[in-house]
């Protein structure tokens, strides 16, 4: 292990560090624990060598900010947060799968817990920081208003108010990735798990190579936001129905409203079939994932755009995934398998509405042992008119449909808009 | 240098590269020089370590990601991009800037251009990968058809279409750091921003520290997306106007419409003024940073929440920016002295309409030689009532505003909604 120098003030670098060494050994985690105490908090601290009990640190890829904060002198790198007051506003868990090593493994269940199940240690002077903020808002998308004058959606007073707001409780998770959980999720050895993050990221993280001892991985990867509508003790109350949609980021279309996809449309029928179920008495959960993409990230995406629009032919559904497999190498990076750990945090054990019609996303959730009673699709008419490509190829390929699975004959014949239109 | 040998088959680990090694040189960079054989491609390959004239690699974070998938199998790790057809569908640049070592620092100004530029380095087998693509989309957003209704927006045919689609250039850029350019921003040496980056993350890349040969670091934080509204043309052609809105990520406010901020609201508003202009015969361009939270992330963010509303008084504009110090020990941590690079590699030059009433954007972006005729604050009818806790309290704090400047008894009088309400 690295001295317990402040390392903001001294040029001496350890530039990869080994257990074994002489010093103060870290809090072990023993992931799966249901004690808190016992499982042992996440310590992500750069201001102490010896209290670090993980690889990375916090704030997923928001860390490095931090550091340009503190090369600038914006920030004191002995800087500790005061979390005075930000302990979460409703109690969410513990539930038994937060016991199950193997049903979560990349988020930490106990990280909102930190004010209560780590005030000793933290008054004892290790840096722990939460991995889970919750509070509460209000939201107000113009589509929801519209659909309450459409009579679509009913206004209650309390969970949806008169001006079309939207009371909802809301949960930011960063990443923690319990490494060897995530290798038995990928099906390959943990040691091969950690040489190919490291080499295939360009040389990221040597110490998940040289510190086998240490099994718990900070990434530097965007987090996910749950949106809880309704009473949250719903979620997990048998007799009451539960709906949810798991969403991938699309910022071309959730913000701007491209229409070359059904993400934001889809997003706001998942809240809309969120409040029904809520007003029913039951609850709904939007999860948004920071995927952006297909995680395959936006430039690779627009590349795609261009090479779809562009082919002979034109865009269309039959060609949809080959374009992307020519650029990427596959359809998708998303990884579904790691999705349902949210869920599972949450104590979910039943969904009785999901709004989604991947199959990859349906197929990692029942694999998860969570019951699906009904998938609700995106009702046609809220799909854009160049949105038809994807909706199309997607059907072909396996996509939950209400309606006719498109034929070949079909896929070829719906195209998409030129690039010139 | 490390051995050539496909990384995903060799179990034989270069913990940290030194130069010197034996081995091919990589292709250097030139940082700054208009041509771009001369100035030399970005090579961020984890398929030949010979090539390598980069440290990280590409897709931000996303890389992570990519990553997973070959450690799963889904994804071979030798896999090429087959970039047929990819290529930009506008011509952007170059421009005097793009040459210019201090103008552009933290993207590749030729990073659109792999095809046309390096076509012939890429048939020799380097694996290089756009950062930079360009494409168009239809964006359709429903404040939009809001205001064609209400009469502020008139639809032409041609930007703004009858059914309220919005016809736009965009562009995603992936984030690709020139360090000594960085270190002069944050006004410190190159040696010490490379140690600070790298142990403040935690020990992300030991190259930041073993390679001062590479110049060149490829961050694992998101990218960046421009909107480009009306003619291409028109955004450096000084007879016509230029509007102008940079805008940092908010995921609850852009795409969920949280009221606790005026973020949707003033990028709606930036894209309406962006119409109007091109409508004018100018152009409009909309800038999206992924700067989540002022580059303090979602889960810090959230726990600000919870202590603002809770704290004695309740939420009140003149206690806003003290709950974020205590939380993360600092403000903001979105260094704008990096944002107006994106700007520059556009040519822009004069900005008639800025919409923003930040002086952090205001300052940096006529520091960095760009002139501002116009600021242009955000209505104040589309301020949501619980942001105006935010906005007085900026006003207070040095941002724009065409009224009075709130003083202290009006920022001790202005609360926001407490959690329970």
């Amino acid at each position: 292990m690295e001295t317990p120098k402040a390392v903001s003030k001294h040029k001496h670098i350890v530039l990869t560090s080994h257990p074994g060494k002489s010093g103060q050994k870290p809090i072990p985690i023993n992931w799966g624990e249901s004690d808190p105490i016992k499982r042992g908090p996440i310590i992500g601290t750069v201001r102490n060598a010896n209290h670090r009990n993980v690889i990375g640190t916090h704030s997923g890829s928001y860390a490095v900010y931090r550091a340009l904060a503190i090369a600038s002198g914006a920030l004191q790198a002995n800087h500790r947060a005061d979390l005075t007051n930000t302990s979460p506003v409703v109690h969410i868990g513990p539930h038994p799968s937060w016991s199950d090593a193997n049903k979560i493994v990349c988020l930490d269940p106990f990280g909102a817990l930190v004010g209560g199940s780590y005030t000793t240690l933290y008054e004892q002077g290790h840096d722990i920081f939460p991995t889970i903020a919750i509070t509460k808002a209000h939201i107000n998308m113009p589509e929801l208003q519209d659909s309450i004058i459409k009579g679509r959606l009913q206004v209650d007073g309390k969970i949806l108010k008169n001006n079309g707001s939207l009371v909802v409780t809301k949960v930011a998770i960063d990443p923690v990735w319990y490494l060897p959980g995530i290798a038995q999720r990928l099906k390959i050895n943990e040691s091969d798990l950690r040489r190919i993050l490291f080499q295939q990221t360009g040389g990221m993280f040597p110490e998940l190579v040289t510190r086998p001892d240490l099994h718990v991985f900070l990434p530097p990867i965007g987090g996910t936001t749950v949106y809880l509508i309704g009473e949250v003790e719903a979620i997990t109350n048998p007799s009451k129905l539960l709906a949810v949609r798991v969403h991938d980021e699309c910022n071309g279309s959730d913000v701007f409203g491209s229409d070359i996809c059904t993400c934001r449309p889809y997003l706001v029928h998942g809240i809309e079939v969120c409040i029904q179920t809520a007003q029913e008495g039951g609850a709904g959960v939007i999860v948004y994932f920071r995927k952006e993409g297909r995680a395959l990230g936006e430039v690779t995406k627009f590349l795609v755009y261009n090479a779809r629009k562009r082919q002979e032919g034109g865009d269309s559904a039959e060609a949809y995934f080959t374009r992307t497999e020519c650029v990427a190498g596959l359809q998708d990076m998303r990884f579904q398998e790691l999705m349902p750990d949210v869920l599972h945090w949450l104590g979910i054990t039943r969904i009785d509405r999901l709004v989604s019609m991947s199959d990859l996303k349906y197929n990692a959730i029942i694999s998860s042992g969570i019951e699906v009673i009904e998938r609700i699709a995106i009702p046609d008419d809220w799909i854009p008119e160049d949105a038809r490509v994807e909706i199309a190829a997607k059907q072909a390929a396996g996509y939950y449909t209400p309606g006719e699975v498109p034929d070949a004959v079909t896929l070829a014949e719906i195209k998409g808009r030129g690039l010139g239109d």
